[in-house]
């Protein structure tokens, strides 16, 4: 993937380069989930990785590019999602959404860089653009557009606005007894509201 | 208000009391509204409502506290609602629970303070906690105890998490085409959604 991404920026691929970058980018994960959007810096990134904050500029550029260079790096496995969720049975779509969002919340691991995401993106307007881009130009819209309907983009919306409060309610505020409801019952409940915003007439 | 409040935590209804409670909450509305939970702090309180810290504490008691009962005053309106929700037949009561919240969240004035909250609640477990109490235990509950259903708790918190999500993606991350739709459009989405969360068999 390092070397992907070096390429893809149009750098050879060298592997001293790359594992900077790498080390970089897993600075500012951390410093990101641990501090958040506004209290992180480009100095503490550089610090935690070791590196001169001017290579980090080098890298990346201001402070929100290297944020979404560090948030893309944790959505990677959400990019490749629309065409599976897509993939299948249209009146799959809502349970195999439903299953892949839930998915990563359920999963600590895949939780924290999520929830780290997700709480720069409610404190700062920054950290809230990068999430739109990502999240909405990247994901939803890559779902609506293989779902061939009218008012794709907004269906697909409401679909992750069922998904997004069921995550902040039973993950980050964790309001009983949604917070320790077995996965399968929500999934029975949630999976056919998140169809009917996606397909129904 | 005022009175109200100072008569239901068993003090002396006195003016000059009740106004510097009034103004210290007004103060902790405000800071915490403007720097967070985390970063807000009782002598900050203070000094913004021009009074010694030990007046914050003595009124108010910890830092929660304050958060709380600044939470609570802004949840005011909220907290009358479950029976406005409830009152009136049972198949409207998805269209007047969506209306209710996103009417809060449509109106600046009212968005400010639960954004506020939102924030907080999202980067902070004693802030979270806060926000549990009041809208899982006040809000919520009041409004399942009033539909009578089978697991009715979390019914109303499945609705809640589509209102929630609805209001992160359109008022917080302003994602389009859902932060310009017309507020009818969406309504009209929603809320059998809500109302299917509620009340479907």
């Amino acid at each position: 993937m390092t070397g992907a991404t070096a390429r893809r920026r149009g750098r050879p691929p060298r592997t001293e380069a790359a594992d900077t970058r790498d080390r970089i980018l897993a600075s500012a994960r951390e410093e990101f989930s641990e501090r958040g959007y506004d209290k992180t810096s480009v100095r503490g990134i550089a610090k935690a990785a070791g590196v001169d904050s001017a290579l980090v500029h080098h890298y990346f550029g201001t402070k929100e590019q290297v944020f979404e260079a560090a948030v893309e790096v944790a959505f990677a496995p959400a990019l490749n999602a629309p065409e599976a969720i897509a993939d299948g049975p249209l009146d799959g779509v809502g349970e195999r959404f439903t299953r892949f969002v839930l998915g990563i919340w359920e999963n600590p691991t895949s939780r924290k860089p999520l929830l780290a995401i997700l709480r720069s993106a409610v404190n700062n307007d920054t950290a809230a653009a990068v999430f739109r881009r990502l999240v909405a130009t990247q994901l939803l819209r890559r779902v609506a557009a293989q779902l061939d309907l009218p008012d794709a983009e907004l269906r697909a919306e409401l679909a992750a606005a069922q998904l997004v409060g069921c995550a902040m309610l039973r993950y980050v505020i964790k309001v009983e007894p949604l917070a320790s409801a077995d996965l399968e019952q929500i999934v029975a409940r949630v999976a056919p509201v998140v169809q009917g915003h996606l397909t129904a007439p």
